[in-house]
């Protein structure tokens, strides 16, 4: 039986509504996956995030190989006991920080070895590593251990990358054995669309549960990184999920969605959470504006969020003045929130066949986000 | 109609069972009020407090009045609005600050002049102002403006705190407007029995609808603490609330029930919360301790809060560990909670009239605490 079922495709674009069904539970698609780096989603509980009608939620093995240990976790009855989240979490493979740590990475056709950026303490990870600990770990879905590459990045660089990242995969294919675990391929390339070609075709022939796309949102832009999207989905089979790595913004999610992508993780509703700047269906606030300081209105009128059912946004305003936590933890419930609601509209417009026109109105609204 | 019923007194000490009725509800005492200085709770949201069994909180005039200012909060819907907290609040005068602040007080018989901690701007407090203040926020039970004397304190200081404490109180009392607010005044002089009971005796002839006792947990000890207060509590009514301002530990709490005291605020089960130390029933628990690294256990197997009902030691630890502010959030709930189902099982004792011999047992439990 398959794990993805395209329940419905939308009438004038490449948009589907899908349902996955993982080991702890299925998940409507298209979807955004709050991030947990290191066991946790920063500033919220696992039931705040739960009434944000968040399904799945996205871990990092470095990070947790890194604190508290692989033999922790499992001491502690496995990632989600751990993480207290009894719903699908999916665990990236460490690829990512090739990029976003490299200065502390050394790179060869085996593998990758970090300096920890904690304790500069050796931390080695090759395909059978990550995928090992990715088994060991019980996520739901788990991710080939990829070559994650920068923006601008030379051919010969970004073809050594390519390489590797397909005979990784073919790698972590053998390693694989947790049949209660999804395994995606992380297809990379940069904006090179022949690479993109090459490296989806080769990871296809493998045959993985799910294709993400990586190596983009990462100073290309976002004009170019839709084009790339669309490049690169054409060569991904229809019947399974597709996954953009690490983005983005609501309008990079809809414009997404409209190429044909299922599913989505980004730092952003937390990060800007923390930070007092607030997502709303009519762009962003800037919670700290003076503006707000006496606005006994919610952050979003429209919102059913935690934070915007019981606080005004002069309040909100206040706890980051005063530095009190409540501050980030209000503002990253009502990120959330507001992004999942995105979702459940971007959902609900493909089941009625309207998305391609509701994502031309709604990119009106959403652009620019900053 | 009477603002306070003693429901039941214990056999053999002076502990009481009590309901105070106040605009925003009832409370049942022996009562613990967490402290939301600046408007929070530091570290978990109004919902997550009320899960704790949280009736009652404390907020702080002098820290409002700097930020965000009377006005602002006014503009926002008032206090209880303003901090999401549609039960009984209590606001504290400014008089603690008087102590806590020394260095940036000028005080005198008319009032105190505070250069603000945050900016230097001047902040003015005198009974007057201190009572149309808290008339305006509106919180259920305010407190007269006092002066708060340090451990230890020379004589000539004590009884000039004293005098100030009564005049002030006398003003207090006649400025007061609010016939939704409780007005409680505060007996203050050290750990000098006969300025207590002078400042008591005065304080009770003027009237007011509950008695604190300020000025101790300050440096003189938990004996000669437990000692003021049983010197002083003699010569407060008993059908008025009496509170003992800023104590503190279990062990403090149980030894002054004793004594007849009905109600607490304290920052230790929060501002313990935030550094990694959790109260049980059976002490504290220092959760960086390496030993519970590797423990599935949660921090304490009968409880039955948010974060003991989900989280295991060892991923709390973690959580402090890579500074997730999920790890001061969990212990911060976790205290609270622990500090209400103390003042459950204080109130139960009492119900049965076995508070004198239940306490005695407690107290080889919860001493000492660090």
């Amino acid at each position: 039986m398959s794990n993805f079922e395209v329940l419905c495709q939308d009438g004038n674009s490449k948009a589907r509504r899908g349902l996955l069904t993982t080991h702890h539970g299925q998940v409507e698609t298209p979807v955004f996956m709050p991030v947990g780096t290191a066991g946790a989603v920063k500033g919220i509980t696992p039931q705040q995030l739960k009434e944000t009608g968040t399904s799945i939620i996205l871990a990092n093995i470095y990070h947790l190989l890194s604190r508290p240990g692989i033999e922790t976790i499992e001491k502690l009855g496995g990632l989600h006991k751990f993480m207290a989240w009894n719903s699908p979490i999916l665990t990236d493979s460490g690829g990512y920080q090739i990029l976003s740590l490299s200065p502390l990475a050394k790179i060869d056709d085996g593998g990758v070895e970090f300096a920890s950026h904690i304790d500069g303490a050796k931390i080695y990870l090759n395909p059978e590593i990550a995928t090992k600990i990715q088994n060991r770990l019980g996520a739901d879905i788990i991710m080939c251990l990829d070559q994650c590459t920068p923006f601008p990045c030379d051919e010969p660089q970004l073809e050594t990358a390519v390489n590797r990242t397909i005979r990784w995969a073919s790698i972590c294919k053998k390693i694989h054995t947790n049949a209660h675990q999804l395994l995606f391929a992380i297809v990379q390339g940069g904006v090179n669309p022949s690479l993109r070609e090459r490296c989806a075709s080769e990871l296809v022939k493998l045959g993985f549960d799910g294709y993400a796309i990586g190596g983009l949102g990462v100073g290309e832009g976002a004009d170019r990184m839709i084009d790339m999207v669309s490049r690169t989905i054409q060569f991904l089979p229809t019947e399974v999920p597709r996954y953009l790595m690490g983005v983005g913004t609501p309008a990079d999610i809809i414009a997404a969605v409209r190429e044909g992508i299922d599913m989505f993780d980004c730092v952003l509703p937390t990060r800007n959470g923390r930070n007092a700047l607030a997502f709303t269906e009519n762009g962003t606030v800037h919670l700290r504006n003076t503006a707000n300081a006496d606005s006994a209105a919610p952050i979003e009128a429209v919102c059913d969020c935690y934070c915007c059912t019981n606080f005004s946004r002069g309040a909100v305003r206040h706890f980051f003045n005063v530095r009190e936590m409540l501050g980030p933890i209000l503002v990253s419930i009502h990120n959330i929130r507001s992004y999942q609601k995105l979702m459940a509209k971007i959902r609900q417009a493909i089941e009625k066949k309207e998305f391609a026109g509701w994502s031309t109105e709604a990119l009106k609204k959403y652009t620019p986000i900053y």
